[in-house]
């Protein structure tokens, strides 16, 4: 685990949130993206060297509209930067620590990611994340 | 906002959580610390240049306590850095946050802070800290 990556906050309007981060940041978002295998809408704002990922669903059964609906908007997830997510997911599995993907799902920001089970982790969602490799041409 | 100065998670047993964020993040915490004001013991841990804080209620009646009855374990809280706690106050409150303690109090690891309501920040509540200055003899 290098560093806190990013701290993904679920909402529920991403225009108005990002403004209203904006605000409280005092610096504006670098990107928004689309991820559409996860169903949300995000956007990033540096501080330090990391990162705020705003979320916002853009589907009734994506895990962010389900953590809202339970929830209420609020942090959603930690993600630490890793520099082998295939290593780091052997050693924490050995550690007893739950894998919800095993396999490395492609994330926003250019990133593979793995996710680890709240319950194995203290009510805390996990995120691993590696910097994908530019492809080669 | 200098970057992300730490992440609080609030448990119900710190020993036991602090041996599995030593087995998660790969290092022992580097300090333990009770808050007696804010009914609170903590244990630190250093990730890149920001921190991950463990916080275990000691009163029935402390912020931390109230939490994990109402929503479980789990992320807390976020801490930013600040070069003057003062005026980022001040520069807050004008653009429309909700300050819930404008006189800055002592908080963990030798920190002035200042907390911002989340129902201003959409569900997330916001620490302000800055280090305090050694004191003069």
């Amino acid at each position: 685990m290098n560093k806190i990556e990013h701290l993904g906050i679920a909402v529920k309007d991403l225009e108005a949130s990002s403004t209203l981060f904006e605000k409280l940041l005092g610096v504006a978002p670098y990107k928004t993206e689309e991820v559409e295998a996860e169903g949300v809408n995000t956007s990033f704002f540096n501080t330090g060297n990391s990162k705020i990922e705003l979320l916002e669903a853009t589907k009734a059964d994506s895990a962010i509209a389900k953590f809202i609906e339970k929830r209420g908007e609020g942090i959603h997830h930690v993600a630490f930067d890793v520099s082998d997510i295939h290593s780091e997911v052997k050693r924490l599995k050995s550690e007893g620590f739950t894998i919800l993907n095993e396999t490395p799902r492609k994330g926003a920001d250019n990133k593979w990611v793995v996710f680890l089970h709240p319950k194995s982790t203290n009510g805390v969602l996990i995120e691993l994340c590696q910097e994908m490799e530019k492809e080669k041409h």
